[in-house]
């Protein structure tokens, strides 16, 4: 298969008695939120430039930016986000999860969003992406996107944890 | 979109001259990148070796590893890495989003592989997996895969940050 | 369910003092793994009351906790946890990777539970979400579990990392 382990491994622990105080090697943790309105029905937003924004203001240059949202009816995950890998994703978790199945969650609480818990169950609400020089390492085509899957226009918070 | 970065940056790093020096409990950062060639049409390529030989190699003893594909078709997860298993995961994923489905991505670009960038937003590109006495702590059937859904072979890099 | 959080808490941060050297901004790690014994034919288990114990107990106030799940038949993700949610994801992960389909894997084992493999191939085993003053940063109706798809009860650990 032709793998490889490339270079660029971290360098070690320092060791007891190793001067001078200065430690380059400690870890530091940034930590901010992003806050976006959403709309109703599958609202697929790009947070790229607002992640980007943040590691590059964070003053850590290598490490790894955690995404999380709060909430059962959201996920995050990357897409290359053009309108027509958008649209196709939306279908895709209408064959995932749809919305005019049956839901026993409808029947407790009759908000209708039972579609919306599965979709988000399945696709998840955390994600990691490492960060190199400050910027993310993304593809040249990849986008890290909340997927808003709930049924009604929604105020969502994003949690951000950088470590490096 | 009313989105906004919010405070609560983390305190910056420390500067060289601060004091005091060795702290025994400080974390620490190891990072590499794995390369390998990928072939058409679902290649599911296990990582778990190169993966085991870097975190060997880290001298982090206890710690996380963070996985991540950079591109728009290809994710990462586990499974018992046997012929079997890994041809359902061809099936399932062929059924998750059928290559000969309609797809809007594929009108834009032309090249074809909407199906491959429906699959890889499902699956998603990150994973973390905890490390222990300089080991992946993994199940005993359970290995760490690449999953390569574009419709060409591709030139890959998978990205590996190690914290603890 | 005879969860229990076993030993292996990471060294608390050091307190001004200490020696040598007291760094405030230099981050620590815990580490705990949870037990527990699932039943069969796809087990949704709440961890989030277990998960918070630790989180409480680590005295590291922020950060992130990731979550992972050995083996290749379970996941972890989260969600609503009441009743109606939880069969409403029994009967998704069903269509999404039917009990009864041919599967090669069971061919080649002969122990049946391919379409577990599948469904945890799918849901991924890794999870990681933010800490916030010694408390997850879960939404209000969301909760974190683990979904042991496997077709036989199964003794599991959930090994678990806390950076900050």
């Amino acid at each position: 298969m032709g793998q490889r382990c490339t270079a660029g491994f971290g360098a070690p622990r320092l060791e007891p008695g190793d001067t001078p105080a200065y430690n380059p090697l400690a870890m530091s943790l940034a930590q901010s939120t992003l806050e976006l309105q959403t709309t109703a029905d599958t609202d697929i937003v790009d947070l790229t430039p607002d992640l980007a924004d943040f590691v590059a203001a964070a003053g850590i240059a290598d490490g790894l930016l955690a995404v999380f949202v709060p909430g059962s009816t959201a996920g995050v995950t990357t897409i290359e986000y053009e309108s027509g890998a958008v649209a196709d994703l939306k279908r895709a978790v209408e064959r995932l999860a749809p919305r005019d199945e049956h839901y026993e969650h409808n029947l407790r609480w009759g908000d209708g969003n039972g579609y919306s818990h599965i979709r988000a169950a399945l696709l998840g609400p955390s994600l990691t992406v490492p960060v190199k020089d400050g910027q993310l390492e993304l593809g040249t085509w990849q986008q890290i996107v909340l997927c808003d899957f709930d049924n009604r226009p929604r105020r969502r918070r994003v949690l951000l944890r950088l470590l490096g």
